[in-house]
């Protein structure tokens, strides 16, 4: 299996494309036992020339040339006058990534053929040689990555994050696979550098901060950081320079007992302690007790320690609850606390007109300086 | 535009499939000028279709029916009867997609068509009505954000990151957009997930870490921002629940001062304050000078801080440099310092046989016990 199909793994962390390319040149390879190889291949192109007639389509007909034989250095970039060959690679990958889309969608088949992972790699030989392999191995390859993977978008997939494999956002997905650019500066990406700016003023409009300002973040974990930095840096700018141990004393922060773990993870990193993160009761429904959060800011206080940070979960893992962010803001305004909402799960529901009230009642009060929505 | 085309930026900030969702449904979309949107859907079709035929296919020869005038609520999973439309408006798409691939890579193209802000606002219309427009707009603005988007791949271009538009990498991220799945768990992503374990034993043998463990990364800053708390908590175990105040004294790292500026950074927000990350004088070739690090080391120790962990960068941002690994690992056995090797820009160079020796000569030394390759 070609190593560029690990970028899902390297896309699926985030990093950027250098890690490809780092690979890409070295092209290593994972190889399926020989006959299985020369079958699937096979069947890949002979399946894959059937589906283009059946839906009315064929590749170059009679006057095609089989690219199966080809290998990645045949293709462009590597072989300047590959065109024709990496347009026909191409359009073989869409059919298997077509027919995938048609089983997702289609709920007589199975969400998933699950194999343990000694099962699977009975099937599926990962070693990596160095040589590449042909085009109609990488081909097969993705076949039987798709073969043996979670249908997420399947009607009957009821697990983390994915509901739906939705058309639009996947072809906005191939489409920026294909632009390949960064967000550095405008130079390197003019029309999505716009895009973002409108988007975020946008997103800050339908929240209730017309005149914030706002960055796309790496996920909910990564927002709570920051979250949790800016009031820091904001409230007690000389820890940047000298630590904090050299603030006066020590700064403690508070969520509720239902919040996600990477707030408390972030008060490890951080250098804060999860012993400073303090955990406030939550009510039978998983909110945020008001009154317990005032109890304990002073309880902290009385031990000389100094509040300044309060995330309140807009939906929790567990109940989906939302925490009464008016009530909470309150509390923030009366000790001078910083307000943050991790709003990872329930953030949509501001785009809700029946649910955005009560849920995100307060959501557009000053005191909120943050919001994780995602 | 429809804001799925925004997934780019989500994507770009390694955000989880959630956030397309909240999108998807909502499907705002920015519109074109209406006289700009006729002409330019009308003339997106008819170049797929020349453009079609002239690579030897057709969509669906005179049978068609035009998708163009359907919304994204006619394709799957929106209509689960939309397969063949989906089918049509996808192949539309790859059209686009390597008509962008060619121009990529035509020395005779320009690299980027350049427009400054308000005249790239002049030809596109990024407001955000609330109402779903039609495939052929769709289509138009995949066509308008690739006709103004840099070229990163161009053989002429020289900027970040990007060098030449990789098509197997490429094809692999087709293919995991569309597999639109998570690397939480096994259950969630088996293949990929065996290939997760494969890889990194592979790179770690690479490395010279026969019995290592390795994670992905979001990215280089969180890389090393891992390393840093990954030494704290090895180092100082009691930080993680009492947080840095509870140490007997100040800890502080030290790193070239060629070094990336993440390390700095990661200083600031572990809470050890920048004056804690101790610049290390670099040589002309911008190598960091081990007697340097001593002597700073010793000056530390000499201030009661407790030096404990040393970043080696092997390939500087600037001068591209190797910091010299054998003499630095010396140096952090004989004070118990952790060693971190930054190879987010050079970590490639471990790939090859000419040049891996001398630059990572002790790469593999017990002492090193992160690296962090990209």
């Amino acid at each position: 299996m070609a190593i560029q199909l690990f970028r899902f793994l390297l896309q699926g962390s985030g990093t950027t494309r250098r890690h490809a390319i780092i690979c890409g040149k070295r092209h290593f390879t994972m190889s399926m036992s020989l006959s299985k190889t020369i079958s699937d291949a096979t069947t890949t192109v002979r399946e894959s020339m059937k589906s283009a007639l059946s839906m009315g389509m064929s590749i170059g007909g009679g006057r095609e040339k089989d690219v199966g034989t080809l290998l990645y250095q045949d293709l462009v970039p590597w072989n300047n006058t590959g065109n024709k060959e990496t347009h026909e690679f191409l359009q073989r990958l869409v059919l298997i990534l077509l027919d995938f889309i048609d089983k997702t969608n289609d709920r007589n088949e199975k969400v998933l053929d699950f194999h343990h992972p000694d099962q699977l790699l009975e099937v599926m030989d990962m070693t990596l040689p160095d040589d590449p392999q042909n085009l109609d191995q990488l081909l097969t390859d993705c076949k039987d990555a798709l073969k043996y993977q979670v249908k997420t978008g399947h009607p009957h997939f009821y697990n983390q994050l994915s509901c739906g494999l939705d058309t639009i956002s996947m072809a906005g997905e191939w489409l920026i696979a294909t632009a390949n650019t960064n967000m550095f500066t405008y130079e390197i990406a003019p029309v999505f550098i716009l895009m973002e700016n409108f988007v975020l003023k946008k997103m800050r409009e339908i929240i209730g901060f017309p005149n914030g300002d706002s960055i796309l973040a790496p996920g909910g974990t990564i927002s709570n950081l920051y979250a949790i930095i800016t009031a820091r840096h904001k409230k007690f700018p000389r820890y940047k320079t000298d630590g904090l141990r050299a603030l006066d004393s020590e700064i403690c922060m508070f969520t509720s007992e239902h919040c996600h773990y990477s707030i408390k993870s972030a008060a490890m990193v951080t250098g804060l302690g999860t012993d400073n993160c303090i955990s406030v009761p939550a009510d039978s429904k998983g909110r945020m007790i008001p009154s317990e959060l005032e109890r304990l800011v002073l309880q902290a206080k009385g031990k000389g320690k100094i509040p300044y940070f309060v995330n309140c979960t807009s939906g929790t893992t567990v109940f989906g609850a939302f925490d009464p962010i008016n009530e909470i803001a309150d509390i923030c305004e009366k000790y001078n606390l910083w307000l943050h909402i991790d709003g990872a799960w329930g953030g949509s529901v501001l785009l809700s007109k029946k649910y955005r009230l009560p849920r995100f009642a307060g959501v557009e009060r000053e005191v909120i300086t943050r919001q994780n929505i995602h």
